[in-house]
């Protein structure tokens, strides 16, 4: 009898994050809509980019694109580990002045954190224990369960430990951190990070590190990557993305490095790096030329100081709206080194109470705490990548509520 | 102790089709360069295309990147089963021509045929009985040895066949198909076709149809889709692509087609389809927002006919070429609805001494069969993807050497 995947079929009778946003939240907020059609919505629940590109990477982009339309400029498959000026770019533009040296065949470039962390996957095997920070961005753990890892950890983080985890009480094989945070706006010094690359070298564990948010850091103690850290390459494979960096969420651009320097036990320098290539060849077939063309642009000297505006355009957002909902009487974590507010309700309050609040008095959408895990209960998640316009007219329209209570 | 993933470190272990390719073709080809360096190669290895784009996809694509530079037509995370539009337009104008009704919500946008085919894998069992057409493109193999599926079996392909398998003598779960076949230039008919589904039908098995070639059909008795036979909704998914019928190659777009009707003994209508929808959910947000522009423009009734020339330039290589191999007195089959060339050694001779003899003799460079399964052995496959200058330099040669000798 042809089967299903039985990890695939458990997902599907539970209720994915895809499944709770598209059956819970946005039916909460249609249904809002419908009974209050003159009331605007100001929506900060996506972690979605709303800014344009910037002009030197339109211009890239416009150039490569006309330039697969000439026969003597066209180009068809790329390499599938990813253009190598894209590759020299990041080492060079992105790693190197942060005193981080790599090499080009330690980068993979990928279509996005998304499927790029989905892919590292593949290295491992499934008896392995995972530590996951609790809350996390939800498909961590589901592309977990859909490989059929069972043997999972939560390491809990809350405003208790300033929303970054202990290390494991026990060994544990694979762990993922996410710095600066999605959703908790949480970030970690490079004493905290230490603890953890300490912890993995000593066990010989590996740490999965999302660092898609790195550009929003404006704190020069805050490290912009694991590998600031003594001895990470040794232990750490790093995720970065253009999405939230340079607004290529629609365009589809990260990369993983898996450094030659990362080893297990079972395996010597190098061999993980190669294993991760051979699954690429079969998985995937390289990031969008275009993407790619844009993501080189993105990375030139001329164009950096063009993205950085971007992502301050966006911090400034979060300092607007931290402010305004603390003047309002709410309680704030994040929004600095991060475009993320994780707003914590009043005692006895649940996410969805705090979704529910935001929602009726203010017309505010965020994502409730309690879709990140069991540890987000009690908060909301606001994303201040949105526009100004909303950022502000959402704090005018909340305070008049708020005074009028 | 963290460890590695079994079938990874399997296949790491064995000569992969990337390795083969890089580190014994390429070395061989690179050794001949080296030692005859006044002598011009004609590459014929790669699938990989050379014409570029189509002048109204190239118009769409600066439109679509000019847009993202500006804050009213900037869009960012799009669906992550495809632009509705594009999905539209798939089901409107690449399958309702052909008879077939299929609705958008049964396409799942891709980047390509390579991670849409590997994606649809997550669907089924690791338990199924798998059954491949022996030669095949080899990622189709490797992608469920890393899953873990074992128990596979080959459908022999041969010029006694031509190069159309038998339908399976025991049972087997699911049938990878791929018309016009790469590599041997095969092509299926309605009754041939027909054959397969109604043993799927019966068997309750699952075809997973690769028509990634399907616009190189000129023949009009040829299917250019599984779903042009009776009843194919009910037991196969189909992949296709813009690399071949665009020239989207680097751009990277594809789709995979999970119909509604589809099912197994085990699984309700629609089931298979929303577990695919959940499953994409976690691994995949999307295709490139501007490939997938790219794509609408390319099925657009204006742009079609730009695209089918394209196509029409690599069918007229693929004849000029045939015609000149066979006149030099090789046996070559494929070429007509299909841009591979499949040539046959003479008695005795493997696929690397037909390699190397177009090599050393006329400067061409193929792929040998043998690295696309054991039936492949004694062929060569010529990809005629390739400039009409490189097609026409190669015959003259291969002509001079063939009068020569």
């Amino acid at each position: 009898m042809t089967t299903t995947n039985p990890n695939l079929k458990k997902l599907f009778v539970s209720d994915t994050f895809a499944d709770m946003i598209k059956n819970k939240l946005m039916k909460k907020m249609e249904a809002h809509q419908a009974s209050n059609p003159q009331k605007e919505l100001y929506i900060m629940a996506w972690g979605d980019t709303t800014q344009p590109l910037a002009p030197k990477v339109v211009d890239a982009l416009v150039d490569a694109a006309t330039k697969l339309g000439d026969r003597s400029t066209y180009t068809g498959y790329g390499e599938f580990d990813g253009n190598i000026k894209l590759r020299e770019a990041i080492c060079n533009n992105y790693y190197k002045p942060r005193g981080i040296d790599l090499k080009p065949e330690e980068i993979f470039v990928s279509d996005g954190a998304q499927s790029g962390t989905f892919g590292l996957q593949d290295l491992f095997g499934l008896d392995n224990v995972i530590a996951l920070q609790d809350p996390i961005y939800p498909p961590y753990l589901e592309a977990n369960l859909l490989a059929g890892r069972s043997n999972i950890i939560y390491l809990e983080c809350n405003d208790h430990n300033n929303f970054v985890p202990d290390i494991p009480t026990s060994k544990v094989d694979i762990i993922y951190l996410c710095f600066p945070n999605n959703p908790t706006g949480g970030v970690a010094t490079k004493e905290q990070l230490k603890a953890f690359v300490d912890y993995a070298r000593s066990h010989k564990s590996v740490i999965i590190f999302d660092a898609v948010y790195s550009a929003f850091i404006t704190d020069p103690n805050i490290p912009k990557s694991i590998y600031e850290i003594e001895g990470a390459t040794e232990c750490a494979i790093e995720v970065g993305s253009f999405s939230k960096t340079a607004g290529f969420s629609g365009l589809r651009l990260g990369w993983s490095v898996v450094p030659c320097a990362l080893t297990l036990e079972s395996t010597v320098a190098g061999e993980l790096n190669e294993m991760f290539r051979i699954g690429q060849s079969i998985r995937f077939w390289g990031a969008s030329n275009l993407a790619q063309q844009g993501g080189i642009a993105a990375l030139s000297e001329q164009c950096q100081q063009e993205c950085q505006e971007i992502v301050n355009y966006y911090l400034e957002n979060a300092r607007i709206l931290k402010e305004g909902l603390e003047a309002f009487g709410l309680t704030c974590f994040g929004g600095t080194n991060n475009p993320y507010i994780w707003v914590k309700g009043a005692e006895g309050m649940s996410s969805w109470d705090v979704f529910n609040q935001l929602l009726f008095k203010a017309g505010i959408v965020g994502v409730p705490g309690s879709l990140f895990g069991p540890s987000g209960e009690g908060f909301l998640r606001l994303s201040t990548l949105c526009s100004r316009e909303n950022i502000e007219k959402a704090i005018d329209f909340a305070a008049v509520v708020g005074n009028r209570e």
